[in-house]
């Protein structure tokens, strides 16, 4: 098992969702697909109020050409969206909103409305759109995204996120605790977790 | 051909260094060794006075972390330095002051007494012993790379890398100019300084 954790706004996130369940199903593992909020753990642990690619131009460009690569190797359409970062607050909470089964698919459909479709994920409408789009009766779920209970699950798993070092999109878990961040340590991450699911590791560093 | 450009600080570009040549030699390349200061870089783009693993601690344990299992994979030792980041100015004229040849050799050595030898490679004793176990003379070499020439060269390498892009090392150069960030952006930097030296990449982003 790995633990994907995402937010919606994270442009790495995109191409993550896409395969995560190819590379861990290749590994023989199952995904655990963890929803979070990463604007609240930017702010805390760099002071950020918007994405580090706006705040930092000559980053944020070369950010939006390396996507482009990463998302032509895999086949993604990319569009670079009208807003960016787009407020993920809604999307996260409709996925929590969903059983568990479901939430695969409606986050790629996310993904790929936001990254690939122009489409404004923070708007309501958008989401019962790509509600409707998989079968689910969008009203319902809605009403179930905006109670108590799911607000509650999406605050903890950010606090969860942040209590174990969290501080990009995407991250992921191995069994053993392991972190690896980025898209491009998804591969990493699910050897490690099929290693660490038999055996454990013996890699020490020496930082004496 | 594939330029590769190096800050001796820099952590991530110690296994770049240890490995350039191994990979642009099998997509049968050579590698162009190019030192720049990031310093500068780092002040001018996000008003950094220092490393951003020290400014933002929660990065900085996982960016250890990673180079540990990155170093492991490669076979490369890893002692977490007593000073960091250290200041590579003089490393990086010694370098400018060797014939071309000699430098990959001198780079790796200083990478090394920096990252697996807990050595202080702003002292100018620990440059001058790394010169002569590979049988340089010292002093003359220390005596150019404190001279006008070699101080103008590694301005010029640095400003050159602001203008073209650079906001962090490793960075690699394709010989069209595509740009990629990061040690393990190498492989892919190598497949794309092949592909461009024989036919022009057909790959369109979709801005509109």
């Amino acid at each position: 098992m790995i633990e994907f954790w995402f937010e919606f706004a994270s442009t790495y996130s995109y191409p993550a969702a896409m395969r995560v369940e190819r590379v861990a199903g290749e590994a023989g593992l199952g995904v655990v697909w963890k929803p979070f909020l990463l604007g609240p753990l930017f702010h805390a642990q760099q002071g950020l109020t918007d994405s580090p690619f706006n705040a930092v131009p000559v980053k944020g460009k070369y950010m939006w050409r390396d996507l482009a690569r990463v998302c032509a190797d895999e086949g993604l359409a990319l569009k670079t969206p009208a807003v960016f970062p787009q407020n993920g607050l809604k999307a996260a909470r409709v996925t929590l909103a969903l059983p568990e089964a479901a939430r695969p698919a409606f986050v790629r459909a996310v993904y790929t409305a936001n990254f690939a479709g122009g489409a404004l994920i923070s708007d309501e409408a958008v989401l019962a759109g790509v509600l409707a789009d998989l079968g689910h009766a969008p009203d319902a779920v809605l009403a179930k995204a905006g109670g108590d209970a799911v607000k509650a699950e999406l605050k903890k798993n950010t606090e969860e996120a942040a209590a174990r070092g969290v501080f990009g999109a995407p991250t992921f878990f191995a069994p053993d605790g392991e972190m690896f961040w980025g898209n491009d340590r998804l591969e990493q991450a699910a050897r490690w977790s099929r290693k660490t699911s038999t055996r454990p590791i013996d890699m020490k560093v020496d930082a004496s």
